[in-house]
């Protein structure tokens, strides 16, 4: 699956402490209109909560990182599922203790500290979510 | 080394479960005619390899890790070596057990569960690699 | 905090082994008058010395990396403090024993092996960074 897309408005911002890193990101993103696009993001949380999708089981496992962490990268996208906005991102977190990486899923739960992303709006034909069966997955569809 | 250039096309894509993510990026920019450009991507995968450089011997030492990890942050770029499209991605990977991260430089053999990619194009004078002796690897020329 | 930009120049470049990271990083966008923008590059260090911020104490550690790690992402934005451009950028690095990562705020006397980066310059009213008294830190503001 690969569609050509074009370019949309580009947005710099940066969160509030005690934001929740998810739930915030995808309010810029409905608030904002973005139903397509990509985002990032550096900063530091205060806790985290992560996924890791187990891929026999087919169900996320969530870690829970009950400490301050560096956010090194948030990387992810956005599009929609059962026409919701939806940001799909994963984490990269550096620990206190020898900057130590820990990461995944981004999840709910996750608790900003401060964070500074950008969020880049993609054009065209809206990119939707539904079920994938080798994956039990929701991915994109055709 | 360091060279303006301009703005191609951008495609959203996602890959499928077992395909090689190194070489079905390439693969991707082959049929899409992209010889110059950005990639980023995140997702998960089945196991990996990926190469760690030996600043002193100058060769890659590659690490197989032979566990479902997910894909915290595919970061890369593309360029052409002897007139062939390549790919240069690093990629970070996050375990089950705690989330704990492993990466390195992206090689063959690291078979996807799911990849959703974003590439931009950039146009202008193609951007080549060649002999670089400082490192002892493939890099930039002017 | 949000704010629509523009879009400016593109520039794909590589740094030469011995550079600075953040030092070359922030004198390849002077010198070249990015003063608001977002960066990304891969590579490879001798040596790396990246930040935490203590979020009870309000004051970046360091944590010195005396060994070389493959460069596995580095995400960053542009932007002015004091009149002067900022790079802010958060560096993960994986190990050769095992790709292990670690990571943080990237500081100075960090030493480049290899790093090949892009940065996208954005337009519009300037992004400045001042005081904020949630985190102690400088951040954007209004």
């Amino acid at each position: 699956m690969l569609r050509e897309v074009g370019r949309g408005r580009l947005f710099m911002g940066r969160l509030e402490r005690g934001d929740d890193l998810l739930a915030a990101l995808t309010k810029v993103c409905e608030s904002n209109g973005v139903k397509m696009g990509r985002i990032e993001a550096i900063g530091a949380v205060e806790s985290a909560t992560v996924g890791f999708y187990d891929q026999d089981l087919k169900v996320y496992e969530y870690i829970e990182i009950a400490e301050p962490m560096e956010l090194l990268a948030l990387l992810g996208n956005i599009s929609t599922l059962d026409g919701e906005t939806m940001v799909h991102a994963h984490v990269t977190l550096g620990d206190d203790a020898g900057g130590h990486c820990r990461g995944g899923h981004l999840a709910l739960n996750t608790v900003v500290f401060a964070c500074e992303y950008m969020i880049e709006e993609l054009t065209g034909e809206e990119l939707v979510r539904g079920p994938d069966e080798a994956t039990g997955l929701s991915l994109w569809v055709d």
